[in-house]
Parts: C-alpha cells; structure tokens; sequence
C-alpha cells in the first residue's frame, strides 16, 4: 500500500521513538516538563517570538490562536478554502461565538484589496473585526507558498487597520524548505503562529502556538478549558524535538516526490495539476469529467494500492512524506498515469 | 427634513396610536395577550403557515429562526450581502455558536449550482450544513424583489438535500405589493419566516417569526432566553393589526416614490443606479469618485435637508416610506440632480 | 376572577394609555425616540447613575448587567434563589458562556463569609469570579427588602475584593417605598441596576438597565446583538414615564393588601407564611401537607376565583399590585382562610 | 523531594517506556491507530460498555460527558465540590452554554431528596435539567469511595426523572481496589463514564470516556471540535495499556501509604483528618489557625522535603502514587508529626 492520503500518517522511527523512550518528563499541566519546556523554547526561537505552547493537535494551535485575538461577537478574516474554516469543524463558533468572514481568492493569499470593504464598520449592526488569518503553506491551494512580498504588504495593512494577524503554519516548515526562508522571516510579520509537529515533520503528536509571552500565558489557560492540558507529554514533545533535528531539511524529499506525481499529472491528458502549480509535497489534480467522478478514480487507483483523498467532485489530493519511497512514488506515477489513460 | 435613511423611521398616525390605545392586553409571557394572539394568528394566516410568534426586532426574529434549524457545530448558507450576515451583529455565533457559510452572488440569489460544493459532507472535520437563508425583498441588493422560480428551485434543491430553508422576510409584503404575489406564495417553499412591522407598515415596534406549532413552540422558549418576552406588548400588536389593514396597499406608493428617485439618478451622469434597478422602496446609487466620495455626497445632499445612509465607500442607500410625501420626493430629486451636477 | 398570579399582569390605566397614544417618538434603533431618552434620563437620575438604557424585558436587563461584567469563562456569585439564577433560563450561560456559582442562604442576602472561600483563586484549573449579584426585593424570599447594611457591607467587601455587583432591582421601587428610602440609596452600591416598569409600576413593557456611560454604552450594543433594540419604542416609554409619575408612591396600597392576605396567613393553622414575613407586595405561604399539596390548594383556591402560583411542592406564591382592589383582597382573605380550615 | 502534591506526577517505568517505544501506531484521527484501538476496546470491555474514546486528559473527558447530554440550555446537578465544577474552568459553560446547578452534600453524594426540588420544571423560565453528575472516588471529599447503595439509589431515581448519569471516573479504578468491586459493577448505573490512565495508574498522558455507541460517536466528533484528535496516539495508549496491566492492583500500596499518613494527621493535636476519614490514595487535613495558615504550614513542609497543594484556607490534600516509597512515606509522617507538634 502506497499511502498518500496525508502526511499526518507517518510512522515514528526507531531512532524517534528512541529519543521519546528516553525523555526526560514531569508533569506539563505544572509546566514541569523538561521536554515540553525545550520544545516549547526551541519552537519559540525557530520563529524569533517570545513564547510558545504545546497542544496536542494542529486545530487545537489554531483555534487557540483565533481566540486570543477573538472574543463572541468578534470576527476574523480568512481565505474561504482555509484549513481553520473548511476543516477545524467552525470550533471558533461553535465554542467561542467568534464568526468567520470567508473571502474568495485566486491563491489562497489575502489582499488589502479584496479586505478593505470587508471590515466591518464601528457600529452596533455588525460583529467587530479583529484579525486576519492567513496559512502558509495552503493546503487547499495545493501546498502552495504564500508569496512573500504579498505577505508582507497584506500584514503592514492589517497592522496600520488595528487588525491582529494569524498564520496556520501547520506545513510552515515546508514553506520554509521550498523557498530557502526561515520560519522567523514569515513569523515576523504575524502576532501569532501555530506549526505542526506531526505532519511533515513526522512526529505521533502535537503542535505549538506560539507569540508574545502574555499571548501564550492565555493560550495555556484556553488549553486548560479545551481539556488539552496533558501530563507527562514530554513523550511527545521528545518526538517533536527529535524531527526538528533530524527531519526538517528532508521535507525537500517529499517535495521532489510531489514534484514527480505532478509531472505526472501534467503529462496524463484526462488530468490537471490544479493551477498548474505542486510548491511543496501535496499534489492537486483534477479529473476530467470525461473519464469518470474524483471518487471513481480515487476507488481506481485505491484498487492498485495508491490512497489518496477526494477533497471535492472532481479533485484528488495526493500528499508525499516521511514514510513514501522513491519506488512508491514511482509505482505511483505508473499507476496513476496507467488508470487515466484508460 | 426630508428622512430618507430607512423605513424603520415611521411615526405613528393618529388612527394607528388610537388602535393602541384601545387595544385589549394581557400578559404575553403567559400568552394571554388578545391582541398579539390575534396578530399573531392573522400573521400566520396571511402566511399559510400554523403558528407565529410576535417578537421585538426583526434581528430577533431572524436569529431565533436560524437558531430553530441550527444548534453549536451547526452552519448556514447565504448571500454574502444578507442582512442575517451584515447587520445582525453575527448574533447567531455570538450567542448560538453558529457557523455562517456566505456566497457571493449576483443578484442576491443562492442557486443549486452556487450551493452544490459548499454543503459539508459528513465528516467530523467540518460543521454541519442544516439551512439556507434567503431575504425577499433583499436590502443590500436595492430591495430587490427576488425571482420566484428562482426561490421555488433553490428552495426545491435545499428540501431535496435534507436542508432547512428560512426566509428574512422583513420586507416581504413589499415583495407581494411589488410583484402582485401573497405572501403565502412566498411562504410555501420555507420553514421558517420572519415578517416585520415597523419596517414599511409603519408600526412602531415589531416583527414574527413563522412556521409550525413545534418550531414556533421552541421559538417562543428561544425569545425567553434572549429577553424577548414582553408583558401586555398587545399596545404594539394593535399597531401592526392596523397596518396590515391599512398600511400594505399603500406599500405601491413608497415604490413608486422610489422609481422617481431611481429615474432621478440614472438622469444623473454622476450617479449610477446600482443593477440599473429599483423594485420597491429602497434605491441604491454608486456616486461617481470624479465627483466625490459616497460620504461626502451624504452630507451635501444632507445639507440640503435629504437624510439617507451611506453603506459603503461610494454607495448610498434612500430609502421611501409611509412619511414620505411626493412634494418630498420632488424637493428630493431635485436636489440630488442639482447636487450631482455641481 | 382576582389575579394575584403576579404583579406582571396589570392592564394600563385610562390615562397610561392617554400617555402612550400622545408620546413623541422616533427610532430608538438610532436613539432618537424622545420618549425613550426622557426614561433613561429619568432613571438613571433616580438611581443617581450616568446612563440608562430601556430594554424590553427584566430578563435582558439582568442577562446584559451579567454580560457587562463577565465573559465566557468567568462567573458570577448569587444567592440559590436568585431570580437570575432561577428564572432567565440560565441565558447567562446559554448565550454567553458565563457560570454561575449558587450560594444558599437564610434571608437572600449573600455575605463576605458566605462568599470568601467560594472566589475562585488565580488558577488555570478555575474560571474567573467576577461579579457579585443581589436582587432587592428578593422575589423567592417573598419579595423581601435587603438588610442595607448588609448590602453595604458586602458591596465594600466585593469592591475590596475586585469584584463587580450588579442588582437586580425589578422590584426595587417596592423596596424603596416599604422602607423608606430612594433608589440611590441602593444603587450607590452597585455597578450596575436593573429595574423594572412592567411590574408595580404597572407599564404594559419594560426595564432599564443603568450604569456608567461606557457600560451602558456596552449595554446597548448587547441589546441590538440580543434583538432588544426597538424603533418607535416611545410608546413604551411614554407608560414607564407616566408610572413614575402616578404609580410609585402607590405601591404602597400594594404592600398593606399583601400585609391583610399575610395576617390571614398567618391566623389559618394549615398553613404558614413563609419566614413569617411580608415586607412588600408579595405574600409566600406553605400548605401543611396533612392538608394537601401546594398544586392541589391552588386549584381549590382557583375553583373559587382566586389564582396564585404554585412555586414549589407545598408553597404558593400571592401577589399583589395595581388591579387587585381592597375588596378583592378581602374576598381573597375569606376564601383562603375558609379552605385553609376545610 | 517528596512530592505528595498530585498523584498525575509519576514518572513513566522503564517497562512502561518500552512499551510506548514498541508501540504499533496508526493515525488516530482517521481511528487507525491499533493501540489506541486495543486500549479502547479494553477500557470499555472493563467497564462493560459499549465504545470508549481515548481523550487527552480528564477535563476533556468529563467535558464531552457533560456535552453528550446537555447543549446550550441545559443544565446538569453536581456536588458542589465536584471536579468538574472546581477544576475544569467550567468548560461545559465557557464552551458549551451549559449551566451547573451545584448541591452541597455531606460526602459528595448526590441523594433523590436533595435534588427533588432541584429538578427544573417544564417551563420557559428555566433551563432544562438534563444530566446528574458524580465522581468516585471523590476528590475533595479526600478520595472518599462513593457508597455503592447510595449511587444505586440515586441513579435509579435519576433515571425515572428522565435524567441522564455521567460518572468522572478519574480515580474510579482506586474506588474499585480499596471496595474489592469491579469498574462495571459501578459503571452499570451511568449512562457515561470517564476513566483516567495518567493518575494513579501512572501512565504518562489520557483518559477515556465510555458509554454507548452512538453516544462515543458523536463524542469522537466533539473530541475534534475541542482539538483533541491526535495522530499516532498509540504510544499514549500502550503506556495505558501497559498500567492496566501492571499498576491496577498495586494501588493498593497508594492506599497503605495514605492510611499511614492519614494515622499520622490523626495523632497530631494541631491536625485534623477531614471527616476523619481516608479511603484510598488522597489524604485532606486541616490544621489548626492557631498553629498557622494552610498555606503557612504548606510552607513549613515544603521546606523540609515534603511537597503538597493548599486547597482551601485550613486545608492541605497530600496524595500519595506511583512514585512514593515506603521509606519516603515514613519521612513524611515524622516530618508532618514534627512541624504540626512544634
């Protein structure tokens, strides 16, 4: 079986689950962990911020991150394919009474333009805009790098508008590997990040919020009422620490793979690379309706050992990590290009 | 003074006050108020729907209704210009931890086609899409009337997706008047509509919420927890029993009024009547930005004695109604022509 | 029929209703309803505070004071019969995620050692006390008059302690005119007050909620996100002002109907009055049990013309207010005392 | 060091870490983690329910308890000591909407008679009480063992009420080794049950919630909302695994050192053992103010080696775990003996 489902479906190695075996551990609850304390300053300095807050999931970062800016009866920004509004099950709602206002863009990336009229007015009528979301890289826009420059323009307008900035930097680290930045020169123009241990990275569990040290000192208290204080979770912590040592400068591995699925995609007439563009390690494409449904094909190549994910009628997403071979990716293009040309 | 900022500005006549004033009341917490009983009977009637419920705002009718089909982790559909999404103050997050899914449209109207890929599917990632909200007349769109085919398929499509419909009816009567329809024929294709009576009635205070017994039963625990529930409020009901006696034919006035503003501007060079198109009572017209900005044509024109808002950069919104004379009208056009020359 | 169900259920007088019918109104959504803005003024100067803001219900007016004080994760501190506790349909949780903390207590009237241990300290694991809430009259404790310097004292013990008070005060005119003292005599203690014109005072709809400006400020947006904000809301007002005028001093008739039911409360061996104490308009007894339950000696008192509520298994809640006559209450008197001793 | 302060402080085993490093793993969020699965399967197989659901710490699983059987609007009954109202940052409030009626009791035990007159009516004016909570062993009743007989009682009546049973099981499994019962024989009378693997068991991270099918489901997908999907959690759950196996009967040992203890607070004058009493690992003293302040003496031991928390003015609670020796237990009662003496 040749998984591409997603990157969160690593297996840890022996060398991490060494390193987890052997952690040094207290009770984080206490912020006692020494484990979680090196994480947590590691991650924080990776992205020259003061503070950061390990939480067991990426939604968990995220809605975190949301709610620090956000209080009911606030409103937030954000791309309408965004990971925090398409798949973090409207938590900023659903428990925190924050509302979304989704914007369509052509690339995932938010401009002053298309957020100028959508501030809200001072005014009894309307929810309080607070902060604008962006993710890095977008998943939904196939793990694409948000252009640089545009980041930076759209950040400044929040800045001098009053409005808080947040990035779902989930796969930033692959951001980073794709185009020779660091974290920090994406985290500088955001008032908050969250990044994933799990995905790329290849860690079992967790990510961080990270930001100002009053910030996390309030994302630690809304961990406590999400029920995501945990104990010894140096455990997992030692994991994360292990594949910022280990597994970060591979992330371009998993970045050629996705390349070479892409070029594949490219060259199937039945299929489209999705905006003609693969950045990182996840591969968008396109099924044309000619040939059959996105769940047909996606049951075709599942059939020959490739899974992927259907995310929408006629679209596949294939993502590449830790635990896919040369050879799978391989056997994958000849399997997928055999199917479309069928 | 020439008020043209909304229809919600009427006074009371002398026959509507005296119909307060003889109005028989009771203790409407304890449902024994005659005169909401009847209005609120004579409401549903004119709805073909079983039960309403008198409520003190048009917000609150609207947000009990989305609450009736959507609970926390829940998600709506509608227009990104719908008043339940702009002017409501996102109460439905706010205090019900609902997710609002909008969509651009053209002309104020979901389709099938623009809905299709936006219902969630069943997966513990993302909320659960329960309703679709439409407004008829819509305000953002110039109070324009909708297209009822249009409503019959979206509404037809919603059932058939086992989705909840609800209607911001709030200016439906000038829907009906407009376009020589019931409000009943409206009605049919939803599950809940809310109806108002301080807006082109001309009653001080008031709207309802529709539908069945049993939703209209959870409304009115719904209007206790907001605050709604008013004593002997049958003094307000008089007022819309007497409007919809006296006050709705005469809705074909305020239109007609409003096609004479809407000529007015599109005569204007500098004025652009916004969709070339004036169906009731609210006219919307861009000012050119070589003449000024949409705030500094307010205050001009305000100058002059004609009051109406500014709803966006070079938007104004005019509105007529029930103390609007046509000598006003006149005196109004004419000073819009004559400041849009200048 | 003799209603002394509650003091809600009053008609408006011949010339209350004289009032409402010639009020000034206007749109009180945009704060121009003259009417509207003489109560608040009014009230706040009967309170000796800066602002007032009219609200269609008592229940609005208590759930914004809470909401003006807390947040979601914070909590407030009141007695276990408190009516905000008991008979808000805990809206303070339902919409805003507060917690309430529940106290019993002998007379109603919290205390600095009723409530030092019960703060919560600074802590993840704990929300965050916030507020203290009494309620004057106290309506389960038989529409009981606060001990003042027990209310002084804990107030200077909240304040101390950081901690906001707020009062609910829908009854608190017949607090002041049993015991001889003027609203701001109670009010100087608290941060903010609700009071209530639909129930003694006899006006068809309404409280206020009063306070600093910034709050009441707060406050009003609140209304507008609960569906509190009202148009032409002055004829409403127009009643609450003319109660002040004509109503208050009243209340006193009131307090010595329900001193004659008390005493024959008291004289009927079957029954007791609760704390054998009446202090203002409301009469609470209980039924011996070897004579029958509470819901049964409703109903027999009923079937001869006599209602009350039953508020708990053997205890029956009287009322008395504007509508109920002196001979009412005589007759009131023979019918309890002849089925008492049945 | 002897750290009595919480019994979620060990440290995992070397046996307990190399299970967690052998550990197979899968994605838990797509339900494929085989450990996670294996854990589940046997924390419900314990307690004779249905499913389980492995959750990241015991608030979360007494928080989606709670929301299993309660939403926005409703209400459930606790002891007012109750974990889940003293330490869980009323999360069933701040994120839910639900509201908390808290019961003061003798022993921690709810009792048909105390909650009689608690239960809401059926009634707009009230939320809807939904749920009756208990936790055994009790915490702040120092780890009191519920009376079995009692909770039949209780649960039996509350089922006939039509209310639902939630039991936070965090230190169920020392009820059942200091009563010589089963989980089940307890879980039985609960429509949920949370369990928790990282207290005295000594696990690093989890807990559990359990109940039926259907009820674990829409469980799993709260657990996503609050953030609480976590990828390969298997090596969490094999540590749990692992505890089950090897750490359940030697609680008893927990028991001895706190019985030991609890003899020591006994002998001691200036020392009181709260409702003299101590049935398994937790042992609640308080000591007399004329010796000093809790937190004075908290203070006095710390200082020579012996670590506990201050949890209320008097009081001090030391739990005895996993990582207490013997020797250390006898160090502590001299310790304890000495300073309470001085």
């Amino acid at each position: 079986m040749i998984d591409l489902r997603s990157d969160t479906l690593t297996q840890p190695t022996p060398d991490m689950r060494r390193a987890m075996a052997d952690a040094p551990v207290g009770d984080d609850v206490f912020a006692e962990d020494p484990s979680v304390n090196a994480l947590e300053e590691r991650t924080a300095g990776l992205l020259g911020m003061e503070a950061a807050l390990f939480v067991p999931s990426g939604t968990m970062g995220n809605q975190i991150g949301i709610r620090l800016h956000c209080a009911g009866g606030d409103e937030f920004l954000c791309d309408q394919n965004a990971h925090v509004f398409q798949y973090e099950q409207a938590a900023f709602a659903q428990l925190f009474g924050i509302c979304a206002q989704i914007v369509p863009t052509a690339d995932g990336l938010l401009t002053p333009e298309l957020l100028e009229e959508r501030v809200r007015p001072d005014n009894d009528h309307t929810p309080r805009t607070r902060l604008v979301c962006l993710e890095n890289t977008h998943n939904r826009k196939g793990g694409r790098v948000l252009c640089r420059e545009g980041v930076s323009r759209l950040c400044g307008w929040a800045r001098e508008r009053g409005l808080a900035r947040h990035l779902d930097g989930a796969r930033l680290w692959n951001a980073c590997v794709a185009s020779g930045t660091t974290p920090a020169d994406w985290a500088e123009h955001f008032d908050t990040v969250s990044v994933c241990f799990s995905k790329g990275l290849g860690a079992p569990v967790g990510s961080a919020i990270c930001g100002p040290r009053d910030l996390i000192k309030q994302a630690r208290r809304l961990r406590k009422a999400l029920g995501g204080g945990m104990r010894q979770a140096g455990v997992l912590a030692a994991a994360a620490l292990y594949a910022l040592d280990h597994h970060y400068d591979r992330l371009a591995e998993d970045h050629a793979h996705a390349q070479t699925l892409a070029d594949a995609v490219r060259s199937a007439s039945a299929l489209t690379l999705v905006d003609d563009r693969c950045d990182t390690n996840l591969v968008i494409l396109e099924v044309d309706p000619a040939l059959c449904s996105g769940e047909e094909f996606r049951q075709r190549i599942e059939a020959r050992g490739v899974h992927c994910f259907c995310i929408a009628k006629q679209r596949l997403r294939l993502a590449t990590h830790l635990n896919v071979t040369p050879e799978q990716v391989e056997q994958a293009v000849a399997i997928v290009k055999e199917l479309a040309a069928a």
